[in-house]
């Protein structure tokens, strides 16, 4: 999974209606697009589909991207390469110039190098797809209620006397079956000790916080006076690079702080493997589990710090990670996950003291871990499906996580199949010469001019580019393939007229950035190697799906939603995705980015003792599909090891833009022997 | 609850049947006695009610206790007391001489000092009650089956496969379900941390302990292969001067060895008041419940050693105590017990991790405590009431163990109705000016010549006397009382003709051992002051009887049973007890030892679930009477501040053996005005 480098973000607050948006409108195309306020020009054109010449990422230091600013009104930012007379005439960077209103911007001829005629397209289609608001994921789900698993309970009781003469526990036992109707509480060890001083000092006016586990009900926390109107949970998804955690007021059920950073533990491994291999070794398991609690811990900090709460307010904390993560945050041993038949050590979790791992919030804070499926099917994935409502719905629905080890599952509301089909980490950047993680500097977006072969890129931070990460290499290898700069084998094909495509030791390969616009001073280039690794885990991912529909006799045609999960999903253009393949073909209105679906639905357990026992059903129901040992798995592998597809006709739209593209080629061809004009 | 001194004596072993048994018929009175082969004749003597002088205690120093063996084989210490001439006539030292066969001996009358014609009595009553037998108490009891509450589950379960992908823990979980048909239990974590390295290692064949808590299910242990014939409990009574213990074999229900020791808390302090006190200090409770649990710990050491099995072998420990005791050993607050209105920190507790309290046996141990029903009535009664089985009789029975907080239960089978009277700690040495632990030299047994006050004494460990113990103390004010030394309100009579009565400036005192026959080399003595604490003790006692009685509208005559709980009860002569007014005169045949019933109880419960719920049903259901604020108690108190009541009528054979003894007085003294000869 690939996962923003842009923390803290709140899901609901992304996708929704946009309160301040703009319309930017392209000349001479005559395109337009709406964008909110503030974003650049540059990121319009891109998702505009206007194409303008950017070199350095949105950095400001190539001087390339110049447009004119008709009408409207924008805020630039100063920059050497504009001198006062361009300005005076209009011009602007447009990677350094944010849009304030409605705008009508010309792309002069410097800055399209290609011909508007040629490139007039159809109006751009959704094909970003849209991110689920949380309007749409309250819809998704049945009604439920705020109810978390624990509850604070305040409790006047009557002093003892000689009359009643009941013991502290059992007077605190019969308060909470008077005043709350919890019977058989059990109370926690350290409660006991704590409760004859706090009962006093309070004058027997106490909120007692209640764990409901489902097996038992558990007093796990006394304090002094009426403390119910501070209650907080903490949900955490632990991924294996990212660790994303929200601080959520009980009472309302609002997410009051969100933090996230990467998992320490990358330092030890950059993938599951890597860390299974160094927890199995000496004391690596406490030492990878000390390090993710130290991450975790740093996060709710954060949040604590951010909201303004103290650390007593939180009562417990739900995570999800996928099975790997999930075992070394508990200090379970890892090591079967990764050796054939692939056994994890536990794939239900009991409810913990957080202080058993190591995690000292506060006095009787305890942690529940979303249950796994399987050794590649984790709690992240169960989160994802109880956020996403598939339990709930009668749409064929396919959920995937497009991450190194390509989970998915599909299913409805009366059977799930999941499987993993172990992609590889070419999609976080692993395997790729110039692959980096989604950090400042990543190229995120790429579009590349089908006449010259010029690319248009954006950074992560808009910052000088140092490497590709996912989602950039998924829109080059689009780009790549429909301009045929490759062919559907993923070969380059070096006889197009650009110094950009050449032959190398190492093979062949297409630069993207020249040494002068990289923040590395060296070219950035998509090499054949890079592409062959991409392009088996894009085939990895596609035949997984395909198996899954095939095991329950269906084809991709009948899926009626795709709800594609993982921080790199916000990332990802989805036209691009199904261009090289990796997607299905069936049509951008079935396709819905659900997020962090491992954050939200940990966020749902952590609200609600039935959502919380929801996720455990989806785990136990859910039926996982091993596909290593599967032989029509390798035959859909090897039918997808090209782009799209060998099977053209799956992918209708490619088809079309293929034959579009060829035709453009074509015209373009005869215009410029019959010397064409502008 | 004054404790023996004799550790691991096993409660089975006692009062049973005696295997090896000789009859001891003492000349010229013709009264005979059956004592157990290798009983001293002296103790014999003391037994059947036979007077000899004997002044160091059964040591051997004093020389006094002369007797004659006429038939029979016994063995004898060499004593310089004793010449070769004396030997050859026959002369043996009463307490030096064992019992080998059936004997007579006669005591001279030089051993004697008095008549015997005066001095005969009736027939001896099995006027020490008897303590209850293993058969015994099985009959007090309902059926019940040999159903631990932690149980070794062994499970040889299919090894994993591509088909066949569950986790571990799940694997486990399943073959719990199948193989005993335990549902939903949950994995302790340190278990689900072992488990994968377990499951290889043992290729699969794993034995599981689970623990049943009434609340759930809980898997505690994961050991390789079929550990199922090695499974122990430790049951713990936790005095507040001795802890007993015992090793159970969880196959057979049988105990395997037996330990006691002080409650090393006794440096701390020598009553639970006084631990109190020094808990809600500092880090007094830390440190009293770090020495508890040392002791425990060298107790279990012992009892793994003489068992010769594994620490590991242990799967759960039952422990009944005190309240005190038990919030002392739970880490638990006791502050409030001494503090009016009484309140403990908890009645009820969980199963907890014996680590948890520092106590590191093997993995996976947990422990339970017999709950409470108050403040000063403790697990260790509610053990006992199990134990006991008057949930389980119509009799109406007294439970009663005397000690410093004289406990007692009345009830049947339908109620039981408890209270404390606090007593003191008179009967446990405490406030009396020799009293001391029935530890090695302290007087045991005292019998008192009718005509000359001459006492006969035995110590514990046959030692030259240092103190007094509580069995003693009772021996010697039913005794003083009997012949008149003592008046009925406890007043020394001074005017008596023998030396041993004195005024001394702190009052009038009764000298029990001249300095010379002492251990101490200071006369042991019996003061005014003593009898007056020992008067208000039992004067608490039996007001604290007739409170209850009195609260469900019945009198003593109604009590069908008494059982006497505490090693106490083993060294306790009944009818001495009831001579003082301590207990109720309703006939030695009603009148029961149960030993230690809080070990007993405790033992229950470490061997069946029904049991120790059946010990919650009891604390539960057990109402209890607060003496302190009860008026009545205060009238009641007065009232048996006299010996042995101020209602002589409610004493019937104290009556009889009153006016029996003043009519020997008045013979004897005739006898002696007129000259009587031998």
């Amino acid at each position: 999974m690939v996962e923003p480098a842009i923390c803290g973000m709140a899901p609901e607050n992304e996708g929704g209606p946009v309160e301040d948006s703009c319309r930017v409108t392209f000349l001479p195309d005559n395109r337009y697009i709406v964008v909110p306020k503030g974003e650049t020009i540059l990121k319009a054109a891109m998702d505009a589909d206007v194409h303008i010449n950017a070199s350095c990422g949105g950095a400001g230091s190539c001087g390339k991207c110049r447009v004119v600013v008709e009408e409207g009104g924008v805020e630039r930012e100063p920059n050497p390469k504009l001198s006062q007379e361009d300005i005076a005439k209009g011009y602007a960077l447009a990677c350094q110039t944010r849009v304030l209103t409605d705008l009508k911007v010309t792309v002069p001829i410097e800055s399209r190098i290609g011909d508007k005629r040629i490139f007039e397209r159809k109006e751009p289609e959704p094909a970003h797809g849209h991110l689920l608001s949380a309007e749409d994921w309250e819809k998704r789900l049945p009604p439920w209620t705020l109810d978390p698993p624990t509850k604070k309970i305040h409790l006047v009781l009557p002093p003892p006397s000689l009359d009643d003469n009941t013991s502290d526990a059992e007077r605190v036992k019969r308060g909470l079956a008077v005043e709350a109707g919890l019977r058989d509480v059990i109370i926690d060890y350290p409660v006991l000790q704590r409760l004859p001083n706090v009962l006093r000092q309070s004058q027997w006016d106490v909120t007692v916080t209640v764990l409901d586990s489902e097996e038992e009900l558990r007093a796990v926390r006394v304090e002094q006076g009426d403390t119910t109107e501070r209650q907080s949970a903490v949900a955490i998804d632990v991924g294996t690079t990212t660790i994303s955690a929200e601080l959520i007021d009980l009472r309302t059920g609002k997410v009051v702080a969100r933090a996230s950073d990467y998992n320490a533990q990358v330092a030890y491994g950059e993938d599951v493997i890597s860390r299974i291999i160094y927890a199995t070794k000496g004391t690596g398991l406490a030492r990878l589990q000390s390090v993710v609690v130290g991450t975790i811990w740093n996060l709710i900090k954060s949040l604590v710090e951010k909201a303004g709460i103290e650390y007593c307010n939180i009562t417990h904390v739900v995570v999800a990670g996928n099975t790997t993560m999930t075992h070394l945050l508990l200090g379970l041993n890892p090591k079967y996950i990764r050796e054939e038949p692939y056994i994890p050590s536990a794939t239900f979790f009991p409810w913990i003291k957080a202080s058993d791992i190591g995690l000292r919030i506060a006095a009787g804070v305890y942690l529940y871990a979303i249950p796994c499926v399987a050794s590649y099917v984790g709690g992240d994935i169960v989160a994802g499906m109880l956020a996403s409502g598939i339990f709930n719905t009668d749409k064929l629905t396919l959920y995937i996580d497009i991450g190194t080890n390509g989970e998915m599952v599909l299913g409805n509301r009366d059977w799930m199949l999941s499987c993993s089909c172990s992609a590889g980490p070419a999609f976080e950047g692993g395997g790729v010469k110039h692959g980096m993680r989604a950090t400042r500097g990543a190229i995120e977006q790429v579009r590349i001019n089908p006449i010259n072969y010029e690319p248009m890129i954006i950074t992560v931070g808009r910052r000088k580019p140092i490497g590709i990460c996912g989602s950039g290499l998924i829109d080059a290898l689009s780009e790549m393939f429909l301009t045929g700069i490759i062919n559907e084998k993923g070969k380059i094909n070096l006889d197009l007229p650009t110094p950009r495509v050449r032959a190398t030791e190492g093979g062949a390969e297409y630069v993207l950035v020249w040494a002068e616009d990289s923040a590395t001073r060296r070219d950035i280039v998509i090499t054949e190697v890079d592409i062959d690794n991409l392009m088996r885990a894009k085939a990895a991912v596609y035949a997984g799906i395909e198996i899954l529909l095939s095991s329950v006799d269906m084809d991709v045609s009948m899926i009626d939603e795709l709800l594609i999960a993982g921080a790199f999903g916000r990332y990802l253009e989805v036209d691009k995705a199904v261009n090289i393949g990796l997607l299905p073909d069936i049509g951008y209105d079935k396709m819905k980015f659900v997020g962090n679906g491992s954050l939200l639905g940990a966020h749902l357990a952590a609200l609600s003792k039935e959502m919380l026992q929801r996720a455990n059903d989806i785990a136990r129901q859910m039926t996982y599909l091993e596909l290593s040992t599967n032989p029509a798995f390798m035959d859909r592998y090897l039918s997808a090891l090209f782009f799209p597809h060998t099977n053209l006709d799956a992918f209708p739209t490619v088809k079309e833009k293929l034959e579009q593209y060829r035709s453009q080629e074509r015209t373009f061809k005869r215009a410029a022997t019959a010397g064409g004009e502008e």
